[in-house]
C-alpha cells in the first residue's frame, strides 16, 4: 500500500512522546488514588437518545453504523449508538444504572479517549483523552466535595511537566447573587455576556450587557467591575464586598469560594497556582455552584485546559437526584501542543535501561540469563538484536536514549558502559541497578 | 430518565472489577516493559478502505458518520472512517506511516479497546480490551523475535490472576512440510481442515481431509497423527520424527518450534505451561511460521484467549517490506467471564487504604493534614464524607473494603484500628504505614 498520511484532528504520537503522555496518566492516576478516587471505566457507546438528551445537538458526535447491519433496524433511532463526545454524560447514565449497588458518595476518576466531529485545529480534536474526576452524592453532597474535587486537582496539576497553569475559581451563587443584587432581570444573559470577555474588549461587553441583558450603565459598569476581580487568597472578598452590592445568594457563594481558595492555596508551586477569578461563568453549562477552568501559561488561545464545577444534579431517575461536583482535564488538549513543539520531551524512546550486548549470536541464552536475572530485579532490559560489532551494538542503544549497555566478559565477569560518559566499569550482574533517576525514561519539560 | 439498561456486547465493570482489570494490566505493562516494549497507541478510527483491505469484510466494523456531515462528502468510502477491530491493523498502518522516523526492529506493545460489531456471547463482545505485543524488522527480522514475543507474553501471563493457561505453539513451516512431505496437493486446503478438530470429531476431520483437501486415507491419518502430538518439552519432536515425512519445510519449522518450546518451558509455573500442540494451524490468518493459542482451563468454550504469530509481511509499502511476529492478549474475553462469576475479586473498590475518621465538621481542615501527611509518604487516605457516630463512620470504609479508621485524640495523640480485626492502637502520623499487602485492593483469585 502507498505510504498512509495523517488523518487530521486525530493525533497520535511517537513512542517517545507516548512515554511523556502515560508519564502524566501516572501521575493523574497515583494523584486521584491517593486521594481515595476509584478508577471507572465507561463503554465508548451510548444511546443516541442520551447522548443528545440534553439537546447536545451543538455536538459534533459521531454516529455508529454495523457495516452489516439490518438497514431496518439501523432506522431505529432508540438503537443507534455514538461515540461518547465527553465522560460526564456516560458517568451520569452509569450511575443512575449502577445507584442500586454503588455506595455513595462516589468518588472516581476516569481516563479515556473523546470524540468530537469538530473542525481540527490546535487544541480541538476529534480524538482525545479526558481526565475527570467527580464526587458524587444519592440525594445531597456536602459543600466540602468541592474543596476536595479542586484540591485533588489542583495537587494532580501542580505534579505535570506542564508550563505554568492557574486554576481559576468561582462561584455561580455568588456571581448570580451579585447581578440579582444590582438589578439585574435576566442573570442568565448577565452570565452569557461576562463569559465572552475572553474574546471582546470589556467596552464591548458593556454593549452586550446594556444591549442583550438589560443593565443601566452603571449595573454594567458594576458587574464589569465584579468580573475584574481575582486574586489568589481570601482577601479578594474584601474587593467585592467593597462594590456595595448585597443578596443572600452573593454571600452564600462568597463563602463558599472563600472556602476553595484557602483549600487550594498552600498547594502553590513554581508551576501552579489557584486563583479566585470572578469573571469565570462557563456560561453554558449547567452548573450552580462552583465553577473552575484553568489557563497554561504561553497556550492562553487553547482556552480552559481543565474545567468543571458544581451540579446540582448530576442525573436524576425521577425518584432521586444526583449532585455531583467534577473537573475535567483535557490531556490531548494540554500535552499535544507542548509535544508538537517539543516542550516536553523524554530521555529515551524505549523503557529500557540496559542492553546486553552479544559477542556471537551463541551466547543470546546465556546473555538472556544476565537479563532475566536484572529484570526480576525490577530493571528494564533487552538483550541486542544482533550479534554485530559492537560499536553497533552501542549504536543501537544510543539511538533509542538508552545509558547502559552491559558487556558479559571472556573471563566471565561483567562490565557495564555508561554510553552517555563512556565510563566503563566492573558490575556484578546479581546486584548492579542503574542509578534511580536511570531506571525510567526522565520526562523533561523545557518551558523557560 | 428512566433507568438505563446495560448494552449488550459492551461490558462495563463495577469499580472492584476495575481494580481487577486495572491489576491485570499493570502486570502486562511492567512485563512487556521489562522486555523493553515501548508503549503504542494508535488512534480508534482507520479509514474503511484500509480495514477493509484484507478482504476482511467477515469483520463487522463499526462505520462512523458525523452527526452534522454534509452528505455527499460522507459518500466518499476514501474518506469514511470505521472502528478498528483489532491492533494489527492499525499498527501496520503506524508502522508505515513513521517507517522513516521509528527504529527497527521495533518492539512495541498497545493495550486498548477494539471494536466488532458479532452478535454479543460470552467471550464475544462489541467492546473489548486487547493487549498485543510485537516485533517488527525493516526488511528482514530474527527467527529470535519469535522466541522473544513467546517469552514476553508467556512471562506476563504466568503472572496474571488467571485459571491455569496453556500457551499452545506450533509452526506453519512444520505443518506445511509435512503436508507437502505426505504429497498433500492442498496444504492450505489441510490446514484449514486441521483447524476444525477443535469443533470437529478426529473422524468428521478425517473426511474433510480426503473429500476436499485431497488425500488418501494413509495421508489423511499421518495429518491427524501429527494434530495429536503435543508437549511442554523439545522430545515432541522425536513423535513427529517417528511419522517418517521428510521435506525441508518440515525440519526448518521443526528447528523453531523446538527453539520456542526450550525458551518458554523455564516459565512454567502452577497457573501456566506452554506447550508444542502440532494440531494448531490458525488457518484463517496470514502466518507464515511460529502461530500460538491460548486456553484458560475450566474456560476452553471461550477459544483462544492469546493468538498470534509471525507474518513474514506485517506491512509493505511497495519498496519496502516490515515482517514481524506478535501476540495478542484478549484482557476482555479472559477477564469478563471470570468478573461475572465472582472468580476473581479485589479485596476492596476503591484504592484507600484508611479512612480519617471526624469527631465534628471543625476537625475537618486538621483531618485533612493529617490525611495530606499520610498520602505524602505514599498511603491513600480520605477524610471521612461526614461526622457522623463513629460508627457509622467506621460502616463507611467496611462497605468498601478499607481496612483501616485513623482516630485523631482529644489529647493531640492518634489511634488507627484495624475494622476487620477490631485491634485499635496507637499510632504516628509522621511514620505510620499499613502493612505492605493492605497498601492497595488485593486481588484475590478463588480459582481453585
Amino acid at each position: 500500500m502507498a505510504r498512509p498520511t495523517p488523518l487530521s484532528g486525530f493525533p497520535e504520537f511517537s513512542p517517545a512522546e507516548r512515554i511523556v503522555e502515560q508519564r502524566v496518566l501516572d501521575i493523574l492516576r497515583s494523584t486521584f488514588e491517593s486521594w481515595g478516587f476509584a478508577s471507572l471505566q465507561t463503554r465508548a457507546v451510548e444511546p443516541m437518545a442520551h447522548l443528545l438528551r440534553k439537546g447536545e445537538i451543538d455536538k459534533e458526535v459521531y454516529v455508529l453504523r454495523r457495516l452489516h447491519a439490518d438497514p431496518d433496524q439501523e432506522q431505529d433511532p432508540g438503537r443507534t449508538l455514538g461515540l461518547h463526545f465527553d465522560l460526564t454524560v456516560p458517568f451520569a447514565r452509569y450511575v443512575l444504572e449502577h445507584s442500586g449497588t454503588l455506595q455513595f458518595p462516589l468518588k472516581r476518576y476516569q481516563i479515556q479517549p473523546v470524540w468530537r466531529g469538530e473542525r481540527p485545529q490546535e487544541g480541538r480534536y476529534r480524538e482525545f483523552t479526558q481526565a475527570d474526576v467527580d464526587i458524587v452524592g444519592d440525594g445531597a453532597l456536602p459543600f466540602h466535595a468541592d474543596v476536595e474535587v479542586a484540591q485533588v486537582m489542583a495537587q494532580a496539576m501542580s505534579r505535570l511537566p506542564l508550563p505554568a497553569l492557574r486554576l481559576q475559581v468561582n462561584n455561580r451563587k455568588l456571581i448570580e447573587g451579585f447581578y440579582r443584587g444590582v438589578g439585574a432581570p435576566d442573570p442568565a444573559a448577565v452570565m452569557r455576556a461576562i463569559d465572552k470577555l475572553d474574546k471582546l474588549a470589556p467596552a464591548a461587553v458593556r454593549d452586550l450587557l446594556t444591549a442583550d441583558a438589560g443593565l443601566d450603565g452603571d449595573q454594567a459598569d458594576r458587574c464589569l467591575r465584579l468580573a475584574a476581580i481575582s486574586g489568589p487568597d481570601p482577601s479578594f472578598a474584601d474587593a467585592v464586598s467593597a462594590l456595595g452590592v448585597e443578596h443572600p445568594l452573593l454571600d452564600e457563594g462568597l463563602e463558599e469560594l472563600v472556602r476553595v481558595v484557602e483549600a487550594v492555596a498552600p498547594l502553590r508551586t513554581d508551576r501552579f497556582e489557584a486563583v479566585a477569578d470572578l469573571r469565570i461563568a462557563r456560561g453554558l453549562d449547567y452548573y450552580t455552584g462552583t465553577v473552575f477552568e484553568t489557563r497554561m501559561a504561553g497556550f492562553e488561545s487553547l482556552g480552559s485546559i481543565c474545567s468543571g464545577g458544581r451540579y446540582d444534579s448530576l442525573a436524576s431517575d425521577g425518584d432521586r437526584s444526583y449532585p455531583g461536583v467534577g473537573i475535567s482535564l483535557g490531556v490531548t488538549r494540554a500535552l499535544a501542543p507542548l509535544l508538537a513543539r517539543g516542550l516536553v520531551t523524554a530521555s529515551r524512546s524505549v523503557p529500557t535501561a540496559v542492553v546486553v550486548a552479544l559477542a556471537d549470536e551463541q551466547a543470546r541464552p546465556a546473555c538472556q540469563l544476565i537479563a532475566a536475572g536484572l529484570r526480576a530485579r525490577g530493571v528494564n532490559v533487552e538483550v541486542s538484536p544482533t550479534a554485530a560489532k559492537f560499536g553497533k551494538q552501542i549504536r543501537y542503544a544510543d539511538r533509542r536514549g538508552i545509558p547502559f549497555v552491559w558487556f558479559p566478559q571472556p573471563d566471565g565477569s561483567h562490565q557495564v558502559k555508561d554510553i552517555r560518559s563512556g565510563e566503563q566499569v566492573a558490575a556484578d550482574p546479581a546486584g548492579w541497578m542503574p542509578p534511580d533517576e536511570d531506571r525510567s525514561p526522565l520526562v523533561v519539560a523545557a518551558l523557560g
